[in-house]
C-alpha cells in the first residue's frame, strides 16, 4: 500500500476530485478538445449511426462487437429478461402512486425502488462472491428490466395499465411500444435507438463513479445500479433534457430569440442546453442528434436550429473565448419530442441507455477487488473536549 | 478550477483513492495511531458511555449537543417519525417475501427498497432545491424510519406481524421492542444504545463516501441513503459482525483455541474479528464493547475474552509487529448476542446507527454545492477503429 493511512498521510486533491484518476478503464473515453468520445475502440457516434443497441450493449459488457450468431443469441437472451417477475409487478401500482408525490423525479424514483426490489427477487449476490459470468447475467437481468419498469410506472401514474414487453421488437422499439401501447413507426424507433446508444457511456461521470464505489465494496449489482440511479437523479448530473425544450417554449418565436437570450446572459443566468464541462468544441452527441432532428424536418426543428445559431453568436459575442455550444440536452430534447416521448420521460429514457454503461463499469470494477475509500480532513474544533453532563 | 479537465490533465492517485482528501469535514475523525475517534469535538466512546442516542444524533445533525429543552423537543420530533406511511407499510410484506431469496442481505436489501419508496412517498426533493432545515427534516424522517423498516421486514420474513413503534421508548429500546414485541430489559436496551452510538460514524468509510458522492449531484436524501445502504451491504465494507461469532462457535471450547487459530494463521486465512485498516492500537470500540460484555458476564463472555487473549498472543508471535487486535466486529457480535439480537440482524443494526452518520455527511456535503466527479484513464485499444458492418 503506497499510502500509510494509519499515519494519516493525506494527499491534497482538487475540489470534487476533478482530474484525479480513480482507475484504469478499457470501457471508453471522452476527448474534450477533439469533440470525440468512444466506447472501447470505436467512435460512439459511429456505433450509434451504424449498429443496433443490442450490438453496442454486447460490446460494452463482453468487450467486443458480436458476430451475427452472437448478436442473435444476445438479442434472444436479453429480450427474455424484459418481463418482470410477478413479485415486482405486484408492487408497481403502489410505487407509481407513491412516486406521484415525488414531483419531477417520479418515474426515476419509482424505477430506483423497483430495481432495488428486482435485485432481491432475483437473488443477486455480492459481486465478489460470484464469477464474471454470473455478474454479467445479473447486469443483463437488471438492464433489460429498466425499460419495462420505467414504462409501467409511467403508464400507471397516468391511470393506465402497463403494456407487456414484446420480445420480437428491438430494445428501443419495445420501449416505445410499452410506453404507447402501439408498435412504433420504424423511423422513430431508430431515432430513439440512436439516442440511447449515444447515452450509454460518457467518461467517468458521477453516476458511473457511484456505481463503481458501491461495486468496490463487493455489493450486489442491484445495490450498485440503485446508487447510480440516485446520482443520476441529482440536478447537477442527470440534468433535464426537458429544460432545453422549456427554453424553446419560453422564447416562443424567432423574433424573440435575440432579446430573450441577451437578457438571460446579461443577468448572468445559464442558458439551458448550452455549454459542457468537458467539450471545448461542439458536443459530438449534439451534432448527431441535430442531424437526426433535421431528417424529421418541420417548424419545430427549424426553430431549434435557429435558436442554436443565434445563441451561439450571442454567446460568442458576450462571452468570447468560452466556446459555448449546444450540449446533448438541447437536441436530445428535440429528438425525444419528435419521437413522441413525454417530457417527464426524458431523464428516465437517458437512464435506459446509461444503465448499459453502468453495467460495463460494474463488471470492470468487480475485477479489481479493491475498496474505493478516500479520506477527509477534519477541520472542526479540537478533540477531545470533555462531554458535558446531560 | 485548479484542473483543466478539457486538457485531460490527470492526477495520479493511490489505488482505491487511499489517503486522498475529498473534502474538509467538521463531523469527526479517526486517529488510528492513538486508538481514538471522535464525533465533532467529543470522544465517541465518551458520548456512548454518557449520553443518549438522541443526544448524539442531535450533535451530528445540528452540530451541538442539545440542552435539556432541545433534547426533549428532538426526542419528540424524531419519535413521531417512527411510524411508517401507509403506502410504505402496504408493500412491506411483498418486500419481505422478495428478500427471502436475497440470502444474508435480506433485511438490508429490503430496507434499501423501502427507504427508496419512503423518500418518494414523503416527496423528498433534490437537496440543492431545498433549504438546510428541510434537508435536516428529510434526514430525520428517513433515519427515524430505519428501525421500523428493519424490524418489520425481519418479523414479516419470520411469518410474524410487525410491531408498531412506541414513541415513549428511546430509539434503542424501541428498536428492541419492535423486534421482539416486548419491552426490553433496560440493561440490554442501554447496551444496544451504546453500541448504536459507537457505530454512528467512523471516518470516511465507503458508504459515507457514497452518500456524499450522490449528495454532490444534488439528489434527494433517499437517493443518498439508499446508495449508502448499498455500499454497506458489500462484504468489504459492512463486513459481518456475525462472522466473529461464527469463529467462536467453530472453535467451540477453550482447549481448541490454540490449534484452531494456529492452523488458520499458518494457512494464510484471516481470523474474523481481528485486524483493522486504520487502528494500530486496540480499537476503542472494541474496548468499550468488551467492558459492556463483561458487565453481563457468563461463560460466553469469558470464552470470548479467552479467545481474544490467545489470538492476540498467537498473532503477536506469528505476525510480529503487525499489531493485530480485535476489531469492532468481535465484541459487537458478543454484545448483540447477549442482547437477544439474531445474527441476521447484526449488519442491519449497524445500519440503524450508521444512518445518523450518513445523515450528517449528507447535510455537510449539501452545503458544498460542487459535484464529486473524478477521472479514469483509458487504457484500452487505441480509438477510433472503424466500426465493422453488422
Amino acid at each position: 500500500m503506497s499510502v500509510n493511512r494509519s499515519a494519516r498521510t493525506l494527499i491534497e486533491a482538487p475540489r470534487g476530485l476533478a482530474g484525479v484518476v480513480v482507475t484504469d478503464t478499457a470501457i471508453g473515453d471522452v476527448r474534450g478538445l477533439e469533440g470525440f468520445y468512444h466506447y472501447r475502440q470505436y467512435s460512439a457516434v459511429e456505433l450509434a449511426q451504424t449498429r443496433a443497441f443490442e450490438d453496442v450493449w454486447h460490446l460494452l459488457v463482453h468487450g467486443e462487437l458480436p458476430d451475427t450468431e452472437q448478436a442473435a443469441a444476445f438479442t434472444v437472451e436479453t429480450a427474455a429478461l424484459r418481463r418482470l417477475p410477478d413479485e415486482v409487478r405486484a408492487v408497481l401500482p403502489a410505487l407509481a402512486a407513491a412516486s406521484a408525490s415525488a414531483g419531477g423525479s417520479g418515474p426515476l424514483a419509482g424505477m430506483r425502488t423497483a430495481l432495488s426490489l428486482l435485485g432481491a427477487v432475483k437473488g443477486f449476490r455480492p459481486v465478489y462472491d460470484i464469477d464474471a459470468n454470473e455478474r454479467r447475467r445479473d447486469t443483463l437481468a437488471a438492464a433489460a428490466a429498466v425499460p419495462t419498469l420505467l414504462t409501467a410506472l409511467y403508464r400507471l401514474s397516468q391511470g393506465r395499465e402497463p403494456v407487456e414487453p414484446r420480445d420480437d421488437l428491438s430494445y428501443a422499439a419495445n420501449y416505445l411500444y410499452m410506453l404507447t401501447g402501439s408498435e412504433p413507426d420504424p423511423v422513430r424507433a431508430r431515432a430513439v435507438e440512436q439516442y440511447l446508444i449515444s447515452t450509454i457511456d460518457h467518461g467517468f461521470n458521477a453516476s458511473t463513479f457511484t456505481a463503481r464505489v458501491i461495486t468496490s465494496t463487493g455489493a450486489d449489482v442491484a445495490a450498485c445500479l440503485v446508487g447510480a440511479v440516485g446520482a443520476l437523479s441529482g440536478p447537477l448530473h442527470g440534468g433535464a433534457p426537458s429544460r432545453a425544450l422549456d427554453t424553446l417554449d419560453a422564447i416562443g418565436t424567432p423574433d424573440r430569440i435575440d432579446p430573450w437570450i441577451r437578457e438571460r446572459v446579461l443577468a448572468g443566468d445559464r442558458v439551458m442546453g448550452f455549454g459542457h464541462a468537458v467539450y471545448r468544441t461542439e458536443d459530438p452527441r449534439s451534432r448527431m442528434l441535430r442531424e437526426i432532428a433535421q431528417s424529421f424536418g418541420g417548424p419545430r426543428v427549424e426553430f431549434a436550429v435557429e435558436v442554436e445559431h443565434q445563441v451561439e453568436s450571442i454567446l460568442a459575442e458576450l462571452k468570447p473565448g468560452r466556446e459555448l455550444h449546444t450540449n446533448v440536452e438541447f437536441y436530445a430534447g428535440v429528438v425525444m419530442e419528435l419521437c413522441g416521448l413525454p417530457r417527464e420521460m426524458f431523464t428516465p429514457t437517458f437512464a435506459a441507455g446509461r444503465v448499459i454503461g453502468w453495467s460495463a463499469n460494474i463488471l470492470e470494477q468487480a475485477e479489481d477487488h479493491k475498496i474505493i475509500r478516500p479520506a477527509a480532513r477534519y477541520v472542526g474544533p479540537g478533540a477531545p473536549v470533555a462531554v458535558p453532563a446531560a
